[in-house]
């Protein structure tokens, strides 16, 4: 048996979960926030049971040194020679990695080479490998990528209309985002189905704050909303997704912003916030909708709309569907979104049962039995996939 | 018998057709090129035979003026008496226009405050609209406008993801163009098809150096393809179609350029010449592709799967088909475009035949008879639709 931490460092934040393989188990979770603040948060769960400590974290080394301290010291296990890999999850790997990767020197500069392509998230995730590496200099680190399962798609869905060398020059393609996600319930799908991922048509919706949604033809990624960045596709929580390009300089001229912020206010004040005015959770949202709020239900019908027609888009896409499965927070829970997005597809196969829908974060079916294409909502599991993918390149 | 003159005045030229009607037979058509340049260019069809014309024409009034001489001057008409009514091609009319109008003082006013949406074209409409009103005081004009036949498109199809208030502040929202056309061979589809308008689910795909996707339920746009300008959607001649917003400023920073030049770029640099890097005419790009260029490979891909992926989005929209129409240059006359849109859409019905597809530039069902989607070339003729609104509107 071997244990895995799993990681996801943020900028000021150290996100983990430590699992026991072959089982996958989760043996604790956590999270640190506020690093490199005062008064830090330093969350673990023992047995179940949430342990805090607000202490100052002026970095993550130190927020890994805490981590590795409260593991012995609470219990939670023996020795820290018990941890045998390190999983990481890193935002993005570029053309470079179509894969998960063992860290090495080499892998640790390429993952920095492509840094000014997700400029808030790799950084953090490098300083996140860096402090386990100082202080568990043995113990062999993973990469894992939310880019590189998109690495398959062909280049008539990645490549932009613009002048061919912006792609050459600069690394201007679209790469997608959530790649672990769209892997691991694809996976999961066709092992529900029962059939070979291989032969399989997955239309993949994670759906939570951040939102995408991928074409998964043969358990290859054929096709994704998100771009370039994690903006583009459709509407999110507070991002717009797809917009008329036109419009950034036209923001531009009306309100002052350069260009810069313009960006922030299409990354953090508009998606469901921005079209509602006052919140971007659409529990809220679907609270005040149903209770007459117009702008709210302007809010779910733009969300679900822009969603359904990337269903039938990637249908066309992919000449037909098998399956659509439904993850992430509002995938799993939102049975109201989950209708929405449904309603009308009948004339390609989709036939999806209101009353099983009623069902929130668990694996379940909820088309009716006849139904050509199956619906089915998987819970995700990132951390698993990141597991495994450490111990199958540390050779464990 | 009515004769209506349909103009579309461009900044520098002034393109005219004068139409008998109701029997829509075309008297003349022609060309005005270079207006306030020298050595400007007249070009006038005299019984099928083209009459050119170099001189000087330093604005468009002059060439209204010549315009109207020569009618008489090569005995095309009698007597200028016999223009019964104007119709201008307007580009944007915002949310103020939902049909086309009878141009009064008012009208010409509210043409000028939605200039902004449109600065290049709404300005140049309206110097056309101006020159006839000087030296044809009193023959009726009517605006029609690109936009209007999409002002039907419901909230959750024309809203962004933006903050609110950029809508009701600023009128950012996406308007869609091309809307005469799609207008025009939506009819004309009911009509080819024996079946009542508003009965049917229609994909209008206007593929031209612009290009646009409509769908249409009941004889009404739901949804279009171009967005707050005619930017947005799928691949152009030159034009980049949809784009992650957040490349903007990327590109800012990589090139250089302005965000005005950006959008330079995006508008007249992109699209088919962007990825080809040698023209943005499909024709080129077709018989390169032919040769084994690889990038023109490429651009035929990319330009037709953006489009075959909106066919299956916007039959999610309408839940299902009745018709897909091609019209426009490319929509009309290319086989292969029309071919590799179309294939591996049997899933919702769409059986297209490619002995059929073998027809350029004229009606033709394309469609396997059993199809339950029917697919139909129509050539798009705006002019008829400007002539007509101009009847209707001047009580004529």
């Amino acid at each position: 048996m071997s244990k895995v931490m799993a990681i996801n460092a943020g900028s000021s934040s150290l996100k983990f979960q430590l699992l026991t393989m072959p089982e996958e188990d989760v043996v604790t979770k956590g999270l640190v926030e506020r690093i490199g603040l005062n008064n830090s948060i330093f969350q673990i769960s023992v047995n179940g049971e949430k342990n805090e400590t607000i202490t100052d974290i002026p970095n993550h080394e130190v927020a890994v040194k805490l981590l590795l301290e409260k593991l012995t010291g609470l219990g939670i296990i023996e020795s820290l020679d018990e941890i045998n890999a390190i999983g990481h999850r890193v935002v993005h790997g570029g053309e470079l990695f179509n894969d998960s990767v063992l860290i090495t020197d080499e892998v640790l500069a390429g993952i920095e080479s492509v840094s000014e392509l997700a400029p808030l998230h790799n950084p953090a995730n490098i300083v996140g490998v860096k402090a386990f590496k100082e202080i568990l200099p043995n113990v062999p680190s993973i990469a894992v990528f939310d880019t590189a399962f998109h690495q398959t798609m062909p280049e008539e869905s990645f490549l932009y209309s613009l002048p061919y060398e912006y792609y050459k020059d600069f690394g201007i393609r679209k790469y997608g985002f959530h790649g672990t996600s769209h892997k691991y319930v694809s996976e999961r799908a066709a092992e529900l189905l029962d059939r070979p991922l291989d032969q399989l048509r997955i239309l993949s919706c994670h759906l939570g704050n951040g939102a995408s949604i991928a074409a998964i033809k043969g358990g290859k990624s054929v096709d994704t909303s998100m771009g370039f960045t994690p903006l583009a596709g459709v509407t999110m929580g507070t991002r717009s997704g797809n917009l008329d390009p036109a419009l950034i300089p036209f923001i531009m001229e009306k309100t002052g912003q350069t260009a810069a912020e313009v960006l922030d206010t299409l990354n953090k004040r508009s998606g469901l916030l921005g079209i509602t005015g006052f919140s971007s959770d659409l529990r809220d949202i679907e609270e005040k909708a149903k209770a007459g709020d117009e702008r709210a239900e302007t809010a779910l019908n733009v969300f679900t709309s822009r969603i359904h027609k990337y269903v039938g888009s990637y249908a066309a896409r992919m000449s037909g569907l098998d399956a659509i499965v439904f993850t992430a927070g509002i995938g799993e829970n939102s049975d109201v979104i989950r209708e929405r997005v449904l309603r009308g597809l009948e004339f390609m196969g989709v036939y999806f049962d209101p009353s099983l829908n009623q069902v929130r974060g668990k694996e379940a079916f909820i088309n009716y039995p006849h139904s050509p294409v199956k619906i089915i909502i998987i819970p995700t599991n990132e951390e698993v996939m990141i597991a495994r993918d450490a111990i199958r390149l540390s050779g464990l």
